[in-house]
């Protein structure tokens, strides 16, 4: 079982290693992510699952149960990545989901109702700034609206969808009714180091953190570097720097205060002209604010607020702050969760219960269906980043874990 | 001749206004900075000048004088522009050059030596972060190794210069010997205020202040921006940030405290990957410092030296600092200077003599022939901006100006 998993990520990610200088860049929406998907899928058939593509380019690996239930128990993740992210973010859950159908058939397991692996499409916000794009759509979260919105290179996500052969206007036809589920499980890498320092297993996840995420513009003004003496100048990127500053600082402090983590990032920036004789004229910054304790996201937020309103008084650069997301942190079902205990009980391994300060797929099904999202550590706590790595061991133990609780939920 | 001026700046500009919204975008050897030198070409040979385009796309317009004195009396700037720059840094000096020989045509004036009216490629460092190549070229400072610097589409300069018809391996050739020419003089908007300040017409430039340019690298380390805990970060721009701060705030200060002005400026910042949900793991920032004071200068460059260290050391986020550009301040022809004010004194207008904080083609001219820079007013003192300006009359008396020069110089 090790090296089946081990041979199975490395055939979804292309290549035969799971951990290279250059990582993995396999956007969402791109041929790279479509490519790795048709892998899966014919991983799903050699498992003898039926595969099915919904309109959002979400694939649907079945396994039907001829006269039992019809709402099925499903898992999944996704294959897209972060540009020179790692094998595991994603791909972990895919092929722990397939392992645990390995598992159950290799144990002559008879389901009473149908199972689901779904590998989902674009999970990653790096490429269009919103994230979850593909399971938004089959929980029946997506605003068409967003379709406008442009990657680095221009590209609209509805071009981007276009590209991989779908249409923009008809991804919202991938929603599923409540009834077609009865609920949903991720498995994801912890990309944190709380379950080693708590010297568990994995992890067993209560609340996911949704970011507040801002776009903050600063308009100050060109001109010469050479002739525009220090004291006439509305630099915007020397305005943006205190605003960078605050960020961090603030973000470290709240966290001497406040009993739940908070992190505060401003993860994107541009200057424009960039050129290096001209004074810069408009800098746009991307603040990435997460905590499960929503009042303490949106103190963070106001806090920003007033200083970029400090920073506009003493520079005479005009700032402007646009919300993109603000989203309340998102709780998973306990039944799910104790279901998934029980599961690591029969295994001999142990839970550790925490929240989840990233976002996955999971918090979209959560809000149709019963939910449910189970980590597995990961080296040093890296993720998005090319040293990102699981132990054969670790996936082992997450095909184990959700082959439980797959069977668990199947007996009806 | 106001409107000869402004007509004739305007077709070299290829439109009919000279400030609009977007402001002008023509970068070195591009087709856009190609098409507006044809068109001085032809503007050239209206005048009866005989056009000459050398290995590095300058282009030479020569009146020509059968049997008299070979040096030539050179003038001249450039076409090329910054991103969203003006119409008039360049194009002032190329149009009132052209505006000297219409006058001294008109007069019926017969010089005993070539006259030349030359117009410079690639004088911006906008594109490639190295400025004047056409006038290195010429002066014969140019050094071939910097063909494979990129522009940020990956277009190394030597491609640039090929798609224009031009060979880089022979740019070199473009250098003209000190029997060639007699003098060169430049004529180019002030792009600050100090002629307005003093109440002065015109700026008679006695130093011409060169850049310290420095590339400083930040090498942090990516991870998720939701999972990594504030204390456990090696954020690149969060790092960059204070850096930023510093210059711009040491700048400020050592204003106060030293006699020559000097600018520093954090121009240009690139954060990679820049994806709203990954801690930047590396910060690329350029750093323009000018003072005609070479000594501030290097103060300056050591003191960010020393922050950089004090930054590393509390961040832990690398810091390396590369040195592209580090040349000594240019004294211009105190002779040219004597003949350009006595210029001016013919037709009263009043000269302010003044240092540049702005390198010009004249700069590289100056290491090989007896060189002068004129400067004529320009709005606000604003350039490198869309709302760069120059009134018609400034562009008259800049003409007068150069006419009276040229006459002086070409009387032997």
């Amino acid at each position: 079982m090790l090296s089946w998993l081990v041979e199975h990520l490395q055939r979804m990610n292309m290549t035969n290693v799971l951990v290279r200088p250059e990582g993995f860049t396999r956007e969402g929406y791109t041929p790279e992510e479509t490519s790795a998907m048709e892998v899966f899928k014919d991983i799903a058939k050699e498992l003898g699952l039926a595969v099915k593509v919904d309109a959002a380019g979400n694939m649907i690996a079945r396994w039907e149960v001829p006269g039992g239930e019809n709402a099925a128990v499903a898992t999944g993740s996704h294959l897209d990545t972060v540009p020179n992210g790692g094998a595991f973010d994603g791909g972990a859950g895919v092929v722990c989901g397939l392992g645990a159908v390995k598992l159950l058939k290799e144990a002559d397991y008879q389901p009473k109702r149908p199972i689901e692996v779904i590998c989902f499409r674009s999970e990653e916000s790096s490429r269009f700034g919103v994230s979850t794009i593909g399971s938004k759509a089959m929980s029946g979260l997506l605003d068409l609206s967003i379709g406008t919105l442009v990657d680095q290179h221009g590209t609209t996500l509805a071009e981007a969808v276009k590209s991989q052969g779908f249409n923009w206007e008809e991804l919202t036809k991938a929603k599923r009714s409540k009834e077609e589920l009865k609920s949903f499980v991720e498995l994801h890498i912890e990309q944190g180091m709380h379950i080693n320092d708590h010297e568990k297993n994995y992890g067993i996840v209560k609340g996911v953190a949704c970011p507040i995420r801002l776009a903050v513009t600063f308009s100050g003004k060109a001109g010469h570097t050479g002739t525009t003496p220090m004291d006439r100048r509305q630099d915007a990127l020397a305005a943006a720097a205190p605003f960078i500053s605050f960020v961090q600082d603030t973000a470290l402090q709240l966290n001497d205060v406040y009993e739940k983590p908070l992190v505060a990032t401003v993860s994107t920036l541009t200057s424009s002209p960039n050129s290096m004789n001209v004074i810069p004229q408009t800098v746009t910054a991307g603040v990435d604010i997460r905590s499960v304790d929503d009042g303490l996201k949106k103190k963070m937020a106001e806090a920003i607020g007033i200083e970029a309103n400090r920073i506009e008084q003493a520079t005479g650069v005009a700032i402007s702050i646009e919300v993109l997301v603000d989203n309340p942190s998102v709780l998973l079902d306990e039944k799910v969760a104790r279901q998934l205990v029980d599961a690591g009980d029969q295994e001999a391994y142990l839970a550790h219960h925490m929240d989840s300060g990233a976002g996955h797929d999971v918090m979209n099904m959560a809000q149709v269906w019963p939910s449910g999202l189970l980590f597995i550590p990961c080296k040093d706590g890296l993720s998005h980043h090319p040293d990102e790595y699981a132990t054969a061991e670790d996936l082992k133990m997450g095909s184990e874990l959700l082959a439980r609780y797959l069977m668990e939920a199947t007996t009806l």
